[in-house]
């Protein structure tokens, strides 16, 4: 039941929350008057987020709004907690740090709502660390601005709800180029989505649409030649051939099953 | 008479010069005891520039140097400045600003001295704004850490010892991807050659040799299927798709004719 599913909207961190807000209106427009949760679980200081998304929001129409926070694993057991993600028409999933999303709500009820939400025709939305979190196996630290040198990468399991693919973000902005290109050299079967920054690209089914200022740049590792990942001693610069590299734009798509991009010009 | 051409040493910027010098021993390496021209003519406050790269030279052993700095255009018609470059064995153009290399010593005939040190089999290098003017099209201007948006780009004619290739430089860095692609979009006749800090390519005949810390990262629009660099208004992200990109870092080359890279592990 694959059609079913909600939309996912994986942000690239800094969205625009009080110009044109052209990817919080289409979170919003998404929800279909439901409610939408603000899960602020991927930080370690949620005080002012609420506050932020409830503001921006607002301003836009959208007041059916809940945190959920999460200090203890413990918790994500308790009805209060489960009570908040009941009926939900979606969750925004906001920045910090994504290691701490999937330690606090992996393997627990409230990860299992997630799904449900997502299933059911929800949104999923998720930016910076929340954008992260989204993939099968996610990128938790790497070097910025520089490249990439063997070894300095760390991953993780995440939530899983985009397969295949490994979801970077601030992208342009802090030159993540270097580390995805890392991680897609560890294992070509996953594409490298890159995104920046109040950008973001909406999944549905096996395609994602671009929206919002900047770009989304696919590392596409399938007709890579060679790459001195598992040969080069630690800290040596990477060495890989034959990436192809896309930079899809507002309104171009991408099929995640065929690979292909399409111009949102045709 | 290609084949008796000399070397490019083409240089990210930041190379090292008090440890263990890898790129500067390279360009000493290639001098055969001649004397090497330091021409910080790219700078507007040529001070300080030649005394670090006479003391980073003279560590490992060379000691014939002569500065070259042009303050203005009919200075370089002077019997004075004509001679620093007679018997010159090689020249290194050190960091400040492209154009400012190229307005005052283009069609000069510094310019003319410059190519026929090339031709006779001398050393040109250059680091920064050095290696950026090595090109036929340079990259003057763009900005770092974003995705290209279309129009936020300048070019000017170069030196052209190299052709058909734009270069840019501190690379990873100065998350410069976005603009190279842009700058690859607008013909992909050129190849775009990215370089790291403290990374350099060694131009010999069709194919370059990388040495250093970092990497050259190879952008080639041979099958580029679609980009929105002519259509889209002004301001407006890039959409590119298709370009193939290789990461080659120290000891791997690359063939600027047949466009492939080699690993130097095989």
């Amino acid at each position: 039941m694959a059609e079913d599913r909600g939309p996912l909207i994986i942000i690239g961190g800094h969205e625009d929350k009080d110009g044109d807000r052209v990817i919080l209106k289409e979170v919003a427009a998404r929800l279909g008057g439901g409610r939408l949760v603000i899960a602020t679980v991927a930080s370690h200081e949620p005080e002012g987020y609420f506050d932020a998304y409830k503001m921006a929001f607002g301003a836009i129409g959208i007041t059916d709004l809940v945190e959920l926070y999460v200090n203890e694993r413990e918790e994500t057991r308790s009805p209060e907690t489960r009570a908040i993600l009941e009926d939900a028409a979606g969750i925004f999933f906001t920045g910090g740090d994504q290691l701490r999303i999937s330690s606090q709500i992996g393997d627990t009820p409230i990860e299992e709502m997630v799904r449900e939400i997502h299933r059911r025709g929800g949104v999923i939305a998720g930016t910076s660390a929340g954008a992260s979190v989204m993939s099968d196996t996610m990128l938790v630290r790497g070097s910025s601005s520089e490249t990439h040198r063997i070894g300095d990468l760390n991953m993780a399991p995440g939530l899983g709800l985009v397969e295949d693919v490994i979801i970077d973000q601030h992208f342009a902005e802090r030159g993540r180029i270097g580390r995805l290109l890392g991680a897609v050299a560890q294992n070509p079967r996953v594409l490298g989505i890159g995104i920046d920054e109040d950008t973001a690209i909406i999944v549905e089914g096996d395609r994602f649409k671009v929206i919002g200022a900047g770009a989304a740049y696919v590392v596409d590792g399938t007709d890579v030649t060679h790459s001195n990942i598992a040969e080069a001693r630690r800290n040596e610069p990477l060495s890989m051939f034959g990436v192809r590299l896309h930079v899809v734009s507002s309104g171009d798509t991408y099929d995640l099953k065929s690979r292909a991009p399409a111009s949102g010009r045709e």
